[in-house]
């Protein structure tokens, strides 16, 4: 195969990536969402964004394994896409995670609702910045953008302490929200495993762009 | 290559990948160990098993991609391979669990010692065993292994929402010992993270067994 169509279904795998990345991210979101709204029609949703995202996962898997048998892709390229394969990973547990959020959000349903003292739609945020940043991260090559991200790790690290005490805190001060509080720290919990997920994304893409840099200076070293 | 030497080869590479499981294995099992018994010196141990583990896998993925670029494996091997690189990934985040669980003991060991309400050792025992099977389902391409070890899963959620609930009850009857009580609930979640990553190494050798048989099926059915 000639090298310009090998570089044109990288593309496509980059484009593939990126449909992933956006339904995962719509995943995540409708869950806080709905989640904050105690919108079952909402929660409900998510389930479908689950199958889709597996879908998705396993076209990129398919072409991503067809191109690494196929193509012999040289180590830059084979770096790439082994990246993109274990980031798909990343996506689809991600998505997962999603579903966690759904899961709780009908638990919280059948219960009185309780205004929680956690900022959850920030940290929401937060984390789908951090998902945002990594997969921009890895579409464009850049580790910096990729450390930065791993950075962020330890802001919503203490999100969650701090959404961690103030539920306990809540706990001890009104026993009979014990199950909103602690369904609340589950939620907490969960939107920082979706960051974790983020920091993985980056760590893989620091990995990549490194390897290609390291490539790229022994070659320019050999001219 | 010959193909016989490109099987002694992926032969050294899952002997490496026992090697790095090995030392995560060890690495969660003094951190449990050193929870458990207040123990300050094996807990500094952890993080001399952790830099061992990113090393492990740094060689495990040189090898592994080395494999990639140079030998074109067959479709079957090259998902081996590519299994091998996001094992090696699960396993290093076991390892970096350890470490959370050795910064929980650094902090336990400033507070007064209580006994919780909780079996840790049994949970660190099942999440080990799961990390244990998931590996051997890899290293014998046995997907039945793989899938009881998903299946365990639940069982380790189970466990974990038992020792929050009783954490919980222990910080409601007796507040002077919430953070005592909040570390714990913290272990127990890191726990259940580490059997979150043998059910990841699962899932892999599920997908790259099944790969295997399909083409195999196919490869008779041409017969």
């Amino acid at each position: 195969m000639p090298r310009i169509l090998f570089h044109q279904q990288l593309d496509e795998l980059k484009d593939k990536m990126l449909a992933m990345a956006a339904l995962t991210q719509q995943a995540v979101e409708s869950a806080v969402e709905a989640y904050l709204r105690r919108d079952d029609g909402l929660r409900k949703f998510i389930k479908q964004s689950e199958r889709a995202i597996d879908r998705a996962q396993n076209e990129l898997d398919e072409m991503a394994y067809e191109l690494l048998a196929k193509q012999q892709p040289m180590a830059v390229d084979l770096r790439f896409i082994v990246a993109v394969i274990k980031i798909g990973g990343d996506l689809e547990r991600t998505g997962d995670q999603a579903m966690a959020i759904a899961k709780r959000t009908k638990e919280i349903l059948a219960l009185e609702p309780v205004a929680l003292p956690v900022d959850f739609a920030a940290m929401g945020e937060f984390v789908l910045h951090m998902t945002r940043s990594a997969v921009q991260a890895l579409l464009e090559g850049d580790a910096a953008l990729a450390e930065s991200v791993r950075g962020m790790d330890d802001e919503i690290d203490r999100m969650y302490l701090a959404a961690f005490e103030s539920l306990l805190k809540l706990i001890q001060e009104k026993p009979q929200y014990t199950k909103q509080a602690m369904n609340g720290i589950l939620v907490a919990k969960t939107l920082e495993l979706i960051a974790d997920h983020a920091s993985n994304i980056s760590t893989d893409v620091v990995f990549w762009v490194r390897g290609a840099d390291l490539r790229h200076q022994l070659s320019m070293a050999m001219d």
